[in-house]
């Protein structure tokens, strides 16, 4: 059996290594684009900010590691098209010479490319994106060699705060300008104030509701002019607003596209096409809660898909039981996170959410060292299903892995008072007799009994 | 409606806090036969320690927040007798004056008190048990008034691990006697290795495979001596082996009696006798997994079944949905916490349980400060299903609510594999793109692919 894979990111090389697992006599090849691969690319800003001090390290393994699984790795390969019908996809190869490659199946892992705003000037030098290790380096570069005072981000979501982020630690001033009228608004506007506070509290400067327009060099600095008489300076500028699918290359062989232009899967991550599956930030997202497919490229979901898309490819009959837009991030101190629905979301699904907000401490405050935590459940008051959380605190106060535990309960559909009956663990350096998971399904539950269901 | 409650420690608050908060036209009164109602009695440890300063910030509540809500209390009132057909309580007051009080419903929340072993010497001065607040003040008194510079502490529990955590930080030269072959063996033995390496890396001496037979005094010291010719001194010895059911008052009242001498209750917390509910250390926890009552005394399910004990008073139907023995305790720089079933509790109840463990960090280890992490998942051979988990950890790894996402997946039976599709959350600062329990629970499903199921 010949397992080829495109692509050696996340959802490529999970795909190939379940594959190996399941079934050590499959032949498995993955082509990759460039040098690198499984590569974490969610590291990039680490790598950037100078806490990562070797970008080697970001490999989740390395060649020999992959080679060791069985897996052969084309490196600096490209695809040119894919012969459905032959089974045969056709590469160059690191010299430019085209090679035949015969499969029996086909994982499809292209993964996303960043989205390119209309904004005149964007090619200009200075102004980066940050998808793959080439863009890293280039940023990496940049930042050595020019030593940039300043910086504006395009894009005020998850890579943008952790840039953000990033950059302040080098010294650079940065300044982040955002379409919408918050950053990170996938968590709410209420959580969003705070980020926005602890940004300003690191000299960082947030600016909303503008549109960059155009970017230009002026003297020996760069020019951003934006919507509303937004205009500034600054020695970069890093757009991230966004990613879209990599798709040409399956749609050329006649993969069908669905929402927002991502490869339609069904939750076996097949395409329509025999043989063909598509997997990771190329493909739809099945939707837990909403019961459709979404687009919601996320590393977490591309290991998942191509855990799946591996094990199918061998004989198997693995399902992707779904995302529930699970995201954390650290900003600074801060840390935030999200799973299931907001509450616009929610709305828009037809559900009748209640969202009720929760400051408490992350232990015992007679414990030392016990810090404030905020956060905020989303529950349907016809049914009482909890429909999502989101929840904000200090790094170090088991912020991330207790929205885990909400997203464990969303898994199984749980009512907002079924938290309650949890059985979390207790000692008071680390939480409460009630964690506070728990009080906040308290308060939500008695806000639909004083409030009426 | 006359509530009253014996008991003012967490089930007995609990029960009378849900009751107002359902239905505040209810009367309720709390029986407390000390000065310190709603105390955390979990957070002794750290008074003792020095850790929290003023023991009056151990309230979880003052006695002004409760009266706040509508809670009338009776404290340093002693209970003589329950008639449950006059549903009359016959209590002393603070003076010694005789009381009956009239009930419509009764929450029996007398607690438990300490096992003293058969140790002869054991009422010696110099010897102490923990559990209220007078035995925390008794302790105090002498780590102050004495100074000791050596302490035995008489089992190897959760009481006993926090307990030589604490003496140590106070500069106090500890030897902790077990009488099983290993502390902490609620989780395993594997996992207690490390502990015990922690213990003894803080000079803390440990001796296992002893049962201390006397205790006396000896020039300014006290002799301790047990089987296998144990002998050592000690300037003052803590007993912690556990605890049994206060239950003499009810079984007067004709409550029968059940797993371990604790008081027969159903899921809505009932005794057999009409009117009466029971909650806490004093009875009987359902337990989930296992479909049976057991004794399990533990803060957080007592507040779980106050709460239910008092909803069900006040005429809800409210079901404790069972505990599942999850547990966190740091000692020193470690968390050590589990949930479910440990595999000797799984084998002997019937299942087939094989257990992995994995070694893996808390996040990325390219991010800076990645620490190790040590997790077993017990999962059931035959079904696939989890049984439990046991996590350990440093300080600060997101142990705690990890085992948390393990005891949610447990609350719906989950199998191991399902733990593979949780959308958990990852930042590469706190996790991985599978979260360490996801790695465990892939090497489970691996070992049961390559060791047969």
């Amino acid at each position: 059996m010949n397992l080829l894979v495109i692509g050696g990111s996340d959802a490529g090389i999970s795909a190939a290594l379940r594959a190996r697992e399941l079934d050590p006599t499959t032949h498995v090849s993955v082509i990759v684009a460039d040098m690198f691969p499984n590569f974490s690319i969610c590291g990039l800003p680490f790598y950037l900010s100078g806490e990562v001090s070797d970008w080697r390290s970001l490999a989740h393994r390395t060649v020999e590691d992959l080679e060791r699984e069985g897996i052969h790795l084309l490196l600096q390969h490209r695809v040119h098209q894919i012969d459905p019908e032959r089974r045969i996809v056709t590469v160059t190869d690191d010299n430019r010479r085209l090679h035949n490659l015969e499969y029996d199946k086909l994982v499809i892992g292209t993964g996303a490319t960043s989205i390119r705003p209309a904004i005149s000037g964007i090619d200009q030098t200075g102004v980066f994106f940050l998808r793959w290790m080439d863009d890293s380096f280039a940023v990496h570069q940049y930042l050595t060699e020019r030593s940039p005072k300043s910086a504006v981000l395009i894009g005020g979501g998850y890579i943008g705060m952790e840039m953000a982020d990033a950059l302040t630690i080098r010294g650079i001033r940065v300044t982040v300008v955002e379409f919408e009228n918050t950053v990170l608004g996938t968590v709410g506007t209420q959580l969003a104030k705070i980020i926005q506070t602890e940004l300003e509290r690191h000299q960082v400067q947030v600016v909303t509701n503008v549109a960059v327009e155009s970017i230009r060099e002026q003297s020996d600095t760069l020019l951003i002019k934006g919507s509303d008489q937004f205009e500034t300076t600054a020695d970069m500028v890093l757009v991230a607003v966004g990613s879209r699918p990599e798709t040409a290359l399956a749609q050329s062989a006649g993969c069908r596209t669905g929402f927002n232009g991502a490869l339609t899967v069904d939750r076996h991550m097949r395409t329509e096409i025999p043989g063909i599956y598509a997997a990771g930030d190329c493909a739809e997202t099945w939707h837990r809660m909403l019961q459709q497919n979404l687009y919601l490229p996320l590393g977490t979901t591309a290991h998942k898909q191509g855990r799946i898309a591996g094990e199918n490819a061998v004989g198997g009959n693995a399902v992707f039981e779904g995302s529930l837009g699970t995201q954390a991030v650290k900003i600074f101190d801060l840390v935030v996170t999200r799973t299931g629905l907001g509450e616009r979301e929610a709305q828009q699904a037809g559900f009748d959410p209640l969202a009720i907000t929760l400051e408490t401490w992350d232990h015992k405050v007679y414990y030392p060292n016990a810090r404030p935590m905020t956060i905020r459940i989303i529950g349907d008051r016809a049914t009482g299903r909890c429909l999502g959380a989101q929840i904000l605190g200090r790094h170090g106060t088991e912020v991330s892995k207790r929205i885990d535990v909400i997203a464990t309960a969303l898994y199984h559909s749980l009512k907002v008072s079924d938290l309650i009956h949890l059985d979390l663990s207790y000692t008071p350096p680390l939480s409460s007799p009630w964690d506070p998971v728990q009080m906040c399904a308290m308060a939500w539950v008695q806000g639909v009994e004083t409030r009426g269901g």
